[in-house]
């Protein structure tokens, strides 16, 4: 099958829109729409500096590669990139290690923090310890850490591997669980002191479509799941939204065209506050302590 | 298994809150919560003549014998029935007799209007002489019919039998169809001019739940489908929410607290216009001319 824009051969049929694409412009229409989306919800002004979440998996690697891609002659803008070790054996060391050769690629300076080092446990020996589920403890603490370094060297936004599948799994889910409010804090409405504004620059890029634009582009990704990922509910949404979108593809554009025309709506019903700063740690949190610090505190770490 | 209420042999397993009820306590526990849904959306005031739109399916059957129940004995309540025959052979007589039994055990003054003798032809002619699907026709003259009749008997409300497996069906459909101002009309927020005002009683009320209501009442109700009845989208939609309210009951709850929660911001973005006469048959809608008219013109009926 030929290219629908051109006579070259296709590597990729998008749905969606029916065109098969050969490489180059597969290329082209995967740039455009990540740009298009930037620019819409402003997530990339003038002197940036940019901190990609950098897990080693194929979203953020594609991430990392993209933003390099787009911003790696502009001299106003820094990328940098973190990686949180939580350490969860088997699992995490080999993405770490391709988060490393990644950086090197592509020259952006890497960091990495670890469970171990800031939290004082690895994900392995809390789950063992604590009460709750892994993804409880690793949840908060990622992304304390992730905010805590970002705002260490300066970045001025975070940016993270979500896609429109992620995306629109979320959505729906908060629709279902009737938690509208979580829904109005999918997309921060303004900057809020102590926290790194967070971008999602995929957000509207299918999950099979990164997983292509990494393969076209040779990109050395982790596919392994982790041992922990255990989310029922939101399996149930994402094995819907897969049969619902196969059989009427666009849908989850339809679903995120729905959040976008809602959320001027929701950012009204529910505020930013300003935050506080913890009174354990100094990180920004809506209460006196933060959650990492009562987690720590539950686990016997503070 | 017995009552969790009292000691009284259990007859409904109410999966959304783990009761076991007899046949009491589900009964108070059903008008309970229609009377509490009616007060919530302020559908019944004072002096109201209420047309009910009766199919003589078990939804428009329940809400008959539910409405007059409780209202049977206010004296500035008055109850009728209108019970479209679109023409539909095979189907549809069975219905009106179901219709007219009803009413006449329920004492409620009943109306028929036809297709035939409103609109020209019976939907099985309609169907063979027009290029659309059946529903697009019946929706449209069901609904032009119903509100035209209502208006002739002076009916301040016209309540319908929507249950809450099709209203949510409903709000999620318009959601992943990223139809946000359908979803705003699914409740009207003021009276319009010419269109008489739609109720939806057992809106919070589940299918299962209205088809045990009619078999505890021996209420004369049709359980057979429309022969045109085929909604591809919706039957996927359907299906879901059958099977995530079977794992996580009360979620269609939810998904009810969603919409009522983002209600007054839709209605804030899509105000509801005033409405013009049809310059062909004086009905009220948004254009020149109604959509029934346009049918009917497209058809060579006028």
């Amino acid at each position: 099958m030929n290219c629908s824009y051109c006579n070259r051969k296709a590597v990729y049929f998008q749905r969606h829109s029916g065109k098969h694409l050969c490489r180059k412009h597969f290329v082209e229409n995967f740039l455009k729409r990540v740009k298009r989306s930037i620019r819409k919800y402003r997530m990339v002004r003038r002197n940036e500096r940019i901190a990609v979440a950098l897990s080693g998996g194929k979203d953020s690697v594609v991430l990392a590669q993209v933003l390099k891609t787009l911003y790696g002659e502009r001299r106003d803008i820094e990328l940098h990139a973190i990686t949180v070790d939580e350490g969860i054996e088997g699992y995490r060391p080999p993405t770490v290690e391709i988060s490393e050769r990644l950086c090197r690629e592509l020259d952006i300076e890497h960091h990495v923090v670890s469970f171990r080092d800031e939290i004082g446990l690895e994900l392995d020996e809390i789950v063992k310890k604590g009460n709750r589920n892994a993804c409880s403890y690793c949840g908060v603490f990622r992304k304390y850490l992730l905010n805590k370094k970002a705002k260490e060297i300066g970045a001025t936004k975070l940016a993270t591997g979500h896609n429109l599948d992620d995306e629109t799994q979320t959505i729906l889910l908060n629709f279902l669980q009737s938690d509208i409010e979580r829904m109005a804090r999918l997309v921060p409405s303004r900057v809020q002191k102590g926290l790194v504004m967070r971008i999602k620059p995929l957000r509207e890029i299918y999950e099979r479509e990164i997983v292509v634009y990494a393969l076209l582009h040779n990109l050395p990704v982790s596919l392994e799941e982790c041992p922990y990922s255990r989310e029922p509910v939101r399996a149930a949404v994402r094995d819907f939204l897969y049969e619902f979108e196969n059989k009427y593809p666009g849908r989850k554009f339809s679903i995120m065209r729905s959040f976008e025309t809602l959320l001027p709506c929701l950012w009204e019903m529910y505020p930013q506050i300003d935050l506080n700063s913890c009174e354990l740690c100094g990180e920004p949190t809506p209460r006196r302590i933060c959650q990492a610090c009562e987690l720590k505190r539950e686990l016997g770490l503070i």
